[in-house]
């Protein structure tokens, strides 16, 4: 950790702690050993100082972001290369640099390499034959070609089906022909498309003899491997600046009846023969691994982004003095208002939730995935209900507690230095991509609502839903429990409620005439709300339960603070939906008024612990890049040198003095 | 309206709009007469072509874009300048051509004059003596001087009293030494500061005879008026890049001992005299009236932003198709989804909302200040209580309506192209300036527990709170009603409720021996939400009573239609509340099922005239600048045209391949 001076306030903090912070980062990263590994790995990436900026990247023009990306992420894979050649440590490597930690330190507003790893050789490696892999896979790997991702186009995007590229078999020549037939079958969005990539898998709709056979993907040159010209019919460029992740270089792509040879068609699952022949897929489900396995990871994304967010806060919080409640008394920490508390404290229990459900829903994937390669697919709906919800919950409640985070700075939160605004980019971009976060819930309830219905027709449940079968048992529910087991207890059945209430609306309304599909939608807003109550009932049955097990391997200090933030997330997650609890619960006023207290009374036993909480993330400050978080507490210098490095700042009268005000005061413009 | 090809989905929106577009239009600007005004004014401003843009802004450096914003804020204010000399019309014009509306246009990211119109010159108008206004504000009104007003500092925001920088009366010289003691002491934030003012109001610590005498208003020279250098011992520059607002110029100003003349005190009020005597002000609470004058236009700020974001989201949700719910149709428009009309109508009837408060504070307003000149303080308390929480909610509401907006455009929102997210930086700024929100709630608070306090001790409460009387009267209140009026008399229940809970809870912890301002913060959570229930019960009772009057004089037909988005409002308001509802009212069950009901009826029954009551919000396209929502709907052309003007796309390849993409693939970087 850094070793200049420390603020006191930030201090005197630390030094009032409970816990062993040491041990607190060992729990997060998964033990000792890794820690020491995350360590060494920060040490050899940053040792590097490519993520040093002389004029910090925000001050310049667009095109030279995209400029600076590209050297970037060059020297960074670089380095990563080098790793994986001395350690021989394969994959692991580039994943945790390119994830949310390390990777955003060094591009803090995306890479256009990305989609080269996270899309384009995984891809590769799921839909290519064994030829196919031998031929692209190690170019790839080399780095000899870079690859991109192209799914989503100009008029189309959660709904794949949509998709309007074509990709026509010409037998005569053995070729398939590309083509966008309109501006809308565009592809938009993928990142690096624009002027990074040289090869592209493009997600088309597949024509041979005249029938049309869905999506598959397929690989496409796009550009000369020594010009970089894009290829003749390739019509290619940038989509433009957007809120964040202005480092991505996302691009658009037409295709003008372009030809690629018939194996380039991706064929591990289907395959078209040389004379047009189709031959299907022997199970098209195995497509979704992919996504589901964006949307787990997504989840510990959220956390990373979350942990920066609540350690600038709350580090500031600790620095920053405001108001003078009593008389002739200093000015307060602004961590000592209570609405403060209230504010940044969830932040740290959010972590810590949505950390322990991302691993339960790691090693489902696992379980699901060999069940899956052992031909059982009986838990594939459950595994896809829950990664939608969650995916959906995790972005909306990290982007709300991110800018959450950022106005409880005030408004030094919201310049650039302080690093909230970015992180709010980047974060409340997965709201979106992946899948829709309002279409993703109805998803999900799709399959709440046959649940439902199942455990109508006596059938048993799989393990995440069975608190339906349990609340529809018909014996009398016993009454309301004012205890952290009361209350998830209490989620359950308001998510069973609202599913039932669904059901039954739906049904009604079928019985005046309408059609399922218009019934649906007139209950979808029910339904996104039923499917977000089922996702709380996990989140808060998970985080309790997996903190349980954590607990008895912990010392009694740091226990003692752990359970304290599961109480604080369950006690505020019942205040936060107490309208819920009194119409499917037995809840009282009198449990509510004590429901209030104990969240006020956990709030300020946790304020003691609330700075060591925070740096036991442990993200350094060339990671967390903030003014404002810094572990040194420096907050006002470190304002003050960053605003130096403007450019403005760099003459003390602008040539537009003498071009415009000058002449405009005097009239004369 | 636009001459081009309008989108067929969105002309057959506008062929089944039930009303006349025209007369909302003219019902929102306040007459026909006032319609033809602001679209003259609109004509003449943008037939200048200031706003076009070779490159869109978004793609400059940050001091590209200063430069850029100088540049248009000259021109802008030169044809300001010359309206006002042709119309003679005063200050009015360029009030409204710096508001929300048609000065974003122009300069969307904001302007580095725009403190010298609406901060410098009234305070000049209000504080500086009339000697002093003779000296300086025929100047400043001529431009011949550009200033900007300082008050908040690097370490103190919304807590004014704990300002540090200091002016100390030297009476041999006759003089104010100006001093910036600490870091902390630096002014930070003002717009125009850093490069373009050359004067400067700054609010310091007022020093005479050995004695502090708090803050006062001080006018400085910053600059030389010929070279623009900064004089001695002005240490200034610019803070930095930000979220939003990249076109302001917000500087830093320090002060190493900088002497100005004793007459550069502003004297209206309180005074220095030659010897260093203190002359009192005869009445401090005078200068409240900015501040909450800037607040109440700050409502109707807010109005601008949502309406500006609801109209974008509302023309591309007509647009847009996605998913296929039943086979062998086509996809529908995703405005026919249910969550979608969630998303949005409400956005629109708070626009309605809003607006008919800002009328009301704003009358309100008129009225006490006029009282205030006739030596009557009575009503300034609620004023201010008013201004505070109605500021902290609509500030937060809007931020969360243009969020919401952009997310409902899925992907798209997050192009700059779309305007969603210049949009949000704009509104989001709100939240935190002119006092920050949580700040402002438990000021509001503090009113309502001493109107509390009135109401038990038997006395008149002022209207605004004369609700907490009837609650508190010990009658025994009439059962809850499933109408407008009784949602809206639900909602001052739950407000009398929490504000009485708040009480209470208050006194029962200073009886367990803590302070009152101890007390007072560990419910301080409770407070802030008692204080937006307040506010809320305001909102839809101001809301619901100013349609009743508004829609006497209106046709049937749309009479109908603005009734429907009271509804709406309340409605989603009481869904919003259930919590609150069931805890202080005798809501039902089947209540709550009927009013889920009532709301999806009004969501689908205002669906065919969505488009129409965005159309009447009659933002042109100049103003708008959303490839989403122009008035052709011609979205993605639109799209595609912007991604066109990124200097990325002008080069085929970027220098950075030969740079470092190929040496980098070819394994030689």
């Amino acid at each position: 950790m850094s070793k200049t001076k420390v603020n006191d306030d930030l201090q005197r903090e630390r030094d009032k702690c409970t816990f062993n912070v040491t041990e607190l980062i060992n729990i997060i990263d998964g033990g000792i050993q890794k820690t020491e590994e995350r360590k060494k790995q920060e040490d050899m990436v940053l040792k590097e100082g490519i993520h040093l900026e002389q004029v910090p990247s925000e001050y310049l023009s667009h095109k030279e972001k995209y400029e600076l990306a590209v050297k970037k992420a060059c020297l960074l894979f670089k380095v990563i290369r080098r790793m994986q050649e001395e350690e021989n440590a394969g994959m692991e490597n580039y994943r945790a640099v390119l994830g949310g930690k390390l990777g955003s330190a060094i591009l803090q507003d995306g890479s256009p390499l990305t989609l080269h790893y996270v899309m384009f050789i995984p891809t590769l490696m799921g839909q290519a034959s064994v030829e196919q892999q031998v031929h692209w896979i190690g170019r790839a790997f080399d780095l000899n070609i870079i690859g991109t991702y192209a799914q989503t186009e100009l008029g189309h995007g959660t709904f794949i089906r949509g998709l309007e590229t074509t990709a026509t078999y010409d037998p005569k020549t053995k070729e398939f022909v590309l083509h966008s037939p309109t501006l809308t079958s565009y592809k938009w969005w993928p990142g690096g498309l624009a002027h990074t990539a040289n090869y592209c898998i493009v997600m088309a709709q597949l024509y041979t003899k005249g029938q049309c056979h869905g999506i598959h993907p397929f690989i496409v040159q796009l550009r000369d491997e020594e010009t970089h010209m894009p290829l003749k019919g390739i019509k290619i460029g940038e989509i433009g600046v957007k809120l964040g992740m202005n480092g991505t270089n996302n691009g658009f792509l037409g295709f003008e009846q372009v030809r690629i040879p018939r194996e380039h068609m991706l064929m591990k699952n289907s395959k078209v023969l040389e004379d047009g022949t189709y031959v299907n897929s022997p199970s098209s489900k195995l497509a979704y691994g992919t996504m589901m396995f964006v949307r787990v990871v997504l989840v510990t994304d959220m956390c990373n982004y979350m942990a920066k967010a609540v350690t600038i806060a709350m580090r500031y919080s600790a620095v920053r003095r405001q108001s003078q409640p009593k008389p002739n008394e200093p000015e307060p920490q602004i961590l000592d208002y209570l609405t403060q508390q209230h504010k940044l404290l969830i932040g740290v229990a959010s972590v810590h939730a949505f950390r322990l459900n991302a691993d339960w829903l790691w090693n489902m994937y696992n379980n699901v995935t060999a069940e899956l390669d052992a031909g059982d697919l009986e838990r594939l709906p459950e595994l896809h209900a829950l990664s939608c919800c969650l995916k959906a919950v995790s972005t909306a409640d990290a982007a709300e507690c991110v800018e959450r985070c950022r106005l409880a700075c005030g408004g030094h939160g919201y310049m650039l230095s302080s690093n909230l605004p970015s992180t709010y980019g980047l974060t409340t971009a997965a709201c979106t991509y992946e899948g829709e976060n309002t279409v993703l819930l109805l998803q999900t309830a799709r399959y709440l609502v046959k649940a439902w219905q199942q455990a109508i027709g006596g059938h048993t449940l799989t393990p995440t839903v069975s608190y339906i079968a349990t609340v529809n048992s018909g014996r009398r529910l016993p009454p309301w429990e004012n205890t952290i087991e009361g209350i998830i207890t209490g989620f359950q059945r308001v998510a069973a409620g609202k599913i039932g209430l669904c059901v039954s609306n739906i049904e009604k309304r079928q019985k005046t005439g309408l059609s399922y599909e218009d019934a649906w939608n007139i209950t979808s807003v029910q339904l996104a709300s039923a499917s977000e109550a089922h996702c709380r009932a996990i989140l808060l049955y998970t985080y309790y339960t997996e903190t349980e097990k954590l607990v008895e391997t912990v010392s009694p200090a740091l226990k003692h603070v752990l359970v304290q933030l599961v109480d604080l997330y369950v006690v505020y997650w019942a205040l936060q939906r107490l309208g819920d609890l009194l119409r499917f619960t037995s809840i009282s006023e009198k449990d509510i008024d004590e429901l209030q207290k104990w969240y006020e009374d956990l709030l300020t036993k946790l304020r003691p612990n609330a700075v060591g909480l925070v740096d036991a993330f442990d993200i350094r400050d060339e990671i967390l890049r903030s003014a404002l978080g810094a572990y040194d507490g420096r907050v006002y210098e470190r304002l003050m040198e960053e605003a130096m490095k403007s450019p403005l700042n760099a003459e003390p009268v602008n040539s537009s003095f003498h071009k415009y005000l000058k002449p405009f005061m005097q009239g004369k413009l």
